[in-house]
């Protein structure tokens, strides 16, 4: 069976087919800049080379008509008929109360999904379009949404409500949903099976650090906590989101500087976080690079992204009342040999052992970072987002 | 020496007077409704029957007139004559970056004080009514002010930037101030007394929880972090205010609810904590009570007040990388038995072990709660802001 993921976003749309006999990727690509007359399609076969072509896409059914013609593509293709892709799953950031798990699209569905735009403006609209782009291109093909926040909605109410009046829960749905919940939800199955422990025995920390990043604490292999919040803006220090704020500031800057609700949520989703501190990069590599270079500036971004992090990792165990297995995830947690040794020297009153030679190796694969005595195992975990929406597809539709 | 303790708020003003030869309060009292017909003022010298007056006060300066007539007091009073007083300490919430700690108060002290009006809108200009009154009063008498904020001012920058454009630091001193300083002070001084460990070679974490509630984490004697921010409304739960929260629900709620500044303002200050998810009260002791009579909605409010307490503590340790004292203060710290319960239990994995029968013990003396074995040595130490403001004029002035 071979099944597509798409990730769509409002002028971008990621995709992935695999073959689920081996969970092997076929194709994967990507499209930029639709809408535009010079948008990008970049896509590559397995042990082919990648091709890139500029056309004009102007809405998200062209796209994937463009995205089915380079998989049926007679050189650069992986099948020979679109009856070869069974199925397609879909990322969704938003799934609000409704969904606690993936499921297959229906209308109902479909409407429960539009009542969540509100939420996510800038997402699950966007996730809509690709959804009614594959039933224009593919008629009555089984798609199942996978939601980034379902994982999460395993929460307790002392871990999802906010202190404030609950008609605001009641009537607006404030509360926390949590997000990167498949990847969340992918490293911790990974981990378990790393240390051949069962999930439900273990107490972990999943760290997912990447441009937006988010920390999560997990037990019985299910959320107990997580940092973002009503929306991805709450928790870490990101690239360019600030995270965590007296709350008061809000307000406060609005007022000072005079700035509408838009004004102020893009400065805060768009030019806080590494990027503001730094002045240089919302890139770790490129922020690291600069403090090894002396910036100061690059220095004290680094040092808030790390102490910020590492006080969620004990505000967690506390929470937890325990800690076996640390993980990091995602494209700084897998990546930054700094970050993680800045963090893991600092917990050794939790029983942190960082094997400081593990902790050097590059290499995309699963890894323990820790000591063998270590207490806590810390292990790096490369997230797959798109084989956990793969085989979640899979499961419903099989 | 006597020194005259005033803490001015914006229609109340409460006084403390102290003989500095063995720290011991001669008189202290409140004055009520200031600005009303029927302001009351409530006097108690050592010894004597509390006495309660109504009269008309209409401001500041006539509310310290009626404070030093009771102070004078042939039958209530506690001195013969104004020049008894050898000087008076105030406090201020806050003293902004240009205060990191007490000073004499001087023309250049009070301008400084009204460039902070800004920061604290409900507090300091009370404060400097309360200054200028007395110097209408008692003209060339010496004045120390003792600010909240001035004990955080050891924050490293990592602690107190927020990861935001640093221009609304540069440009509205936005950053983390903390508040309550004067008690997380007092009270980590005197546990390390307690203990006989010189402070300097410990890491504790002080939580301050009243009505206003917020912890801190000390090394070296200093404060690293602390919960409250650029105002008193991040961090913990508190009656009244949300602490924490996604940033972003503030102008979410903004626009669902139509919410001026004022009124968001409000809303997080006012009707959040305890009382907005209860339902019952701000006051933990009513909430205690109802979740023993079973009402799921004071229970679901304890749960949450407790959790986030102890996520902080989990933060501070990481912070810190290590504990070696915990210390509760404050009404409800030194008095809720089943919250330090609650918190300490579920704290065995830092070492933390609670001595439940010491735990009960109600008592507003210094003392012990942790067994003797405890990795991590938990204390109550009733604080004593009064004492410590009186302590620093004392030190200022003679």
């Amino acid at each position: 069976m071979n099944i597509l993921v798409i990730n769509a976003g409002s002028s971008s749309l990621k995709y992935q087919l695999y073959s689920m006999l081996d969970e092997s990727v076929l194709s994967k690509g990507r499209v930029e800049r639709i809408g535009m007359e010079t948008a990008i399609l970049t896509h590559e076969t397995a042990g082919k080379p990648e091709i890139r072509e500029v056309n004009e896409i102007l809405d998200h059914t062209t796209a994937i008509r463009k995205v089915l013609e380079m998989l049926l593509h007679k050189e650069h293709g992986s099948i020979r008929a679109v009856s070869e892709i069974n199925a397609v799953g879909h990322r969704v950031v938003h799934g609000g109360e409704v969904f606690s798990s993936s499921v297959i699209v229906t209308d109902e569905v479909k409407r429960e999904i539009k009542k969540l735009f509100d939420l996510a403006p800038l997402h699950n609209p966007a996730h809509m379009m690709g959804i009614d782009a594959i039933e224009i291109n593919l008629a009555a093909i089984l798609q199942v949404v996978v939601f980034d926040t379902a994982f999460h909605q395993s929460m307790p109410a002392k871990s999802y409500l906010y202190p404030i009046p609950m008609s605001l829960y009641h009537k607006h749905k404030v509360r926390r949903y949590g997000f990167h919940g498949t990847s969340h939800e992918y490293v911790s199955r990974r981990a378990a099976a790393f240390i051949e422990k069962p999930l439900d025995e273990l107490k972990l920390i999943t760290c997912h650090i990447g441009n937006g990043a988010s920390c999560a604490a997990i037990v019985n292999g299910q959320t107990l906590d997580t940092s973002m919040g009503l929306t991805p803006l709450e928790g870490l220090m990101m690239g360019t989101r600030s995270g965590d704020l007296d709350p008061a500031i809000v307000p406060y800057t609005m007022g000072k500087e005079d700035l509408t609700l838009n004004e102020v949520n893009s400065m805060l989703n768009k030019h806080s976080g590494l990027i503001a501190i730094s002045g240089i990069s919302s890139d770790m590599r490129e922020v690291e690079k600069a403090m090894g270079e002396g910036d100061k500036n690059a220095k004290l971004a680094f040092e808030m992204y790390e102490y910020r992090l590492r006080k969620y990792i004990g505000a967690y165990v506390a929470a937890m009342n325990g800690l076996d297995v640390l993980i990091f995830t995602a494209g700084v947690g897998e990546n930054s040999v700094l970050l993680r040794q800045t963090v893991c020297r600092q917990l050794t009153f939790f029983g942190v052992e960082l094997d400081e030679e593990l902790n050097q190796v590059r290499s995309s694969q699963e890894r323990r970072i820790s000591t063998s005595q270590s207490k806590v195992q810390v292990l790096v975990i490369p997230t797959n987002e798109e084989l956990m929406i793969a085989r979640e597809t899979y499961r419903l539709v099989k």
